[in-house]
């Protein structure tokens, strides 16, 4: 299924219209044995994976795409459907296969795939029955693209970030997650909305967890390079902290709102996604909150937690994380946040 | 629910942030009473409405998007989960509402809901009830912007096109089926696929009904200027007329396969519509094949059937229709096309 | 020479084949009697005039673009050069002419046209000629396109957006100068490269007199959201205040140099107004450093300066100037940078 | 040259704000070896390098682009002002040097240096210096990139290709000519022009010589997959032969006109070469009038010349040619247009 695998033909068979529709010129070289075209596969096809490809697809951020899941219908359905589309867009190859070989030669792999809660479930066993997946899954991705960036988006995105890293073998730049980049749109679209201007003008970051925990940063929100608290200070603006923390939690919140309205998120994440993708392939050394290997900033010691922080993002994954400021109470905060996730790493037994 | 109805604030009460934080300059003047933005309805928020409402989100073709849908839930969590990518698009506008008044001034109303296929229910009852649905729908969509030109995309597209154009009261030029657009897409990529080069290389239409009566017009694939029937003529490639009709019965299969793998269609349908709202609001020009009324065309008579025909696209709608050649055989097969759809028009009683 | 007025013909005299290729379906309205399409005008077709030109054709930010000069030779060849690309672009209608009314009509006049000094000749006479010139052209492009905005970049551009104001009777929202929007580029390159990021995600503003007065605001600059003062004063990083005046002394004389170096600046400009153009005409609400009338604003008061604050741009012109801190330093350099342009103002005689 | 050797800092000497900005984490990788950035060159900074280098950086093709040209100044002027654009665009590093060693590891060389004819200098006289010039030029910019393609955009552009290709000793899939690409662009301009539609829809070829002996296709010319010369004859509409060679005549001279009218061409000459680096880089294997190897081809045989045919382009550069139809008389003339460069190509002695 690697290809459509079209059995469909103009001729006969035994002659080839496309060898007799295209000559090659004399004197031209055999096909190169290894093709530099950018390849992104993305694991897992259910709405979140799909739009990701699909949002990677319409932004042309790659050459190839492949697409992998263990529902093989689902696959070719999805497969098929953007392949359709072929008129309408650059030219891209789609490829999809239950099997991992297809997305051998990856610069960048997106795992989505992840078990789903069954009913009075503990998040324990959840997690232990992710682990399980991630272990089949993450060595022979890790082997068929020695170096690919690992880019993981199934929740929880902390742990099981920490978790593709100690499987894969892989140096911890060339590991990252999701993490809270989508958290800080959507904090960044609350306070634009709020002020009727682009979100694209407001610099906002929730950061740690991806999840109850979360640490939005208040003392680091500007707006077209306006520090908000200083303003408001100077405005003599009285704002009150249950305010913050109503927006605070109008984002944590956001997710789940939309789970509850439509049944899962997808655009959004689809967005946030694509937009690390680009960051990372096109070697745009851009800042995003995203997880990574926490150890030794802002106090945060005792372990290897992935939690989200500013990082820098290029062709070679997380090339630093910014020295950001954080109020004292931010920061105690933030390692509050990592206890959490160290705590559910202690249990896994990686 | 027009926009995210934010209740959150920074400040206390009484006092407006944003008032604060940006002051209009002295001598301006009030706001213009005629906004100049682009603006796209879309109604339906399904799987089709969904893919088409990105893609035009991500492709940035319009100012104000606008949502509508009797679910009031899911309708809400579609809206948020596109909002809540802010930070990673240009500024785009996007508002809900299960009232029609949120259309209001649109540029392009695309439509894309429809009664859903009852277990045991006759073709003709399902279209009775979509008929019951558009003359709800159509009167407040056309009167809230008498200016738009409407894009339908429900099923059957070329009846319910003709339902709308009638319920409309529209010239013919502003209502538009989507009609074999998507057809020809998957028929120029199954060639190009075939040939391994670019489908935007190839020109190849589905005409008439889209649908099973749907009529392949082999006489005008063209690939990079090349005639490719005659091509195979002087090359004396032998082609058998079952071969042909097997890439025709693929391409009227495709959608068919793409429900039964993954349960509906959705990406190629939505960058289809989304590259037939571009060449209209952009003033493209260009050259598609949609459903317009074909009365007069091709030997078309004794009616007024709407069905796939290449056409030419601008601002104003549809421009006019390609003089192609059709083959005798084509052209009857056009015509036969046009009875099918002309029987049901006559049972609907507009 | 409107349009290229092309004599050519496919078929004999009298035999119009456009008529006979495309058919009227029936029932088609006639044409709109107001075309909706979004209208771009660029006065002056020197090298800074051409590279705004082609970057807003190659973004396709608009439907139609109008190229006025009164050079009738180079102008059409420039409008040739930039049809001949059609096929490589989507469409967009490119005409030119030496008379304004092939201007009227738009949504946007960018006015790029200026006498060049002379040697010997005093700045204040070179202003006289300039606003000589002004004063044959704004009038007229206001009338013919009564509702533009007007995008003034021909320099002194201060100067030159208050005499545009005040000829063209628009109200002060409607008349922008292109300002320090470029310079600020600049400084946010200058400093990205230094720190190895993308300057996408520097926020620093020039204010002030686009030109040797310009007032770099040290106190606001962020990057990824770290005020970069207090960053390196927390660090205890000492700096020296004449490495910063270093920067700034760069940043001004960047112009210089590259006119020095080739002649003249073109391609930077071209982003910069194209980026404003974008702002306005999609109705982006973001912030750009641009020329506006400043009366009122951190203590500038005494007459009707133009110079650059930060504004926010949207599809009505200037919505806003931002309500940024200065520090008491940055505040009197801006007032001195009010004072020069307002003594220049006064000897005008507008 | 290769950076801006910015000399600036914001901290004293000894104390790098990078590193204290951005901290590594733990366990990162040290930077890969081996960089996979796209990096196109374009060697000549002329109005045609420059149109070509804004064009690329503007539609985000490359990841760096190096410039080099001979001129230091002009060089390092235009490096300037593209860079000093950083906070308009996606990040693209730009160098510059007047050392071929910044293209080194290109993934594509464009060539658009060359001699400029002295008055009263012969043409033979004017290709020995260009000769001269590749000598010296191509050799180590094969050297530098062993496996780029070599895109050669210099007149007399067929001639240079083949010289570009002998010099380089790369076999004949990596080195190509722009040759009629831009040609056949005015042609679908000139025809949409007429016919009032969307360029993109027309597909019509010049080939052969870039110059006096082009060939027009008449024959292929499609439009919306309408051979249009048949149309003409269905319809019985008559069509002289003197129009067509009218229309032909208007598409050779529209070089000449444009130089003309504003002393160059650049911004469609700088389209047409994106267009192909996009082709190129992102193997969109589609197919371009481009100068190839035409030896074997349409009976073109006693040489190896370089002229334009239908050539299906992919990241290995040449994919094949289109075994397109020609008319006998088609034929004959792109057979002389060969000998006409056989014989320029013979008094060369390469």
């Amino acid at each position: 299924m690697q290809k459509t695998a079209s059995s469909s033909t103009l001729g006969p068979d035994g002659l080839d219209i496309a060898q007799s529709f295209f000559k090659p010129i004399q004197g031209a070289s055999p096909p190169p044995p290894i093709s530099r075209n950018t390849k992104i596969s993305v694991v897992g096809v259910g709405n979140v994976g799909m739009a990701i490809a699909q949002t990677i697809l319409t932004q042309a951020l790659a050459d190839e795409i492949a697409l992998v899941d263990v529902n093989a219908d689902k696959l070719r359905g999805e497969m098929l459907d953007l392949q359709h589309a072929a008129a309408f867009l650059p030219r891209t190859k789609i490829s999809a296969s239950v099997d991992y070989s297809c997305t051998f030669g990856s610069d960048l792999v997106i795992v989505t795939a992840g078990a789903r809660q069954i009913t009075g479930e503990s998040r324990l066993n959840l997690l232990q029955r992710n682990l399980a997946l991630f272990s089949k899954m993450i060595p022979p991705l890790a082997a068929g693209s020695p170096d690919t960036i690992l880019l993981i988006v199934s929740n929880p995105v902390d742990v099981l970030t920490y978790v593709a890293w100690k499987l894969s073998g892989f140096p911890s730049n060339r590991v990252i997650g999701s993490g809270t980049n989508l958290d800080s749109s959507r904090f960044r679209f609350l306070i634009a909305d709020h002020l009727d201007l682009n979100a694209q003008d407001v610099q906002a970051y929730i950061v740690g967890e991806h999840g109850d925990s979360s640490v939005a940063l208040w003392s680091s929100i500007s707006i077209g390079g306006v520090p908000i608290l200083s303003f408001l200070e100077r405005q003599q603006i009285a704002y009150e902290t249950q305010t913050l923390a109503k927006i605070h939690k109008e984002v944590v919140e956001g997710a789940y709102e939309v789970i509850r309205l439509k049944g899962y998120t997808s655009w959004a994440i689809g967005y946030s996604v694509a937009s690390l993708a680009r960051s990372i392939l096109r070697d745009q050394r851009s800042i995003h909150p995203v997880s990574v290997l926490a150890k030794g900033f802002y106090g945060i010691d005792g372990g290897e937690p992935f939690l989200s922080l500013p990082a820098q993002l290029g062709r070679s994954g997380v090339l630093g994380v910014t020295n950001i400021h954080l109020t004292e109470d931010e920061a105690i905060q933030l390692q509050e946040s990592a206890k959490t996730i160290l705590e559910v790493q202690s249990q896994l037994g990686v």
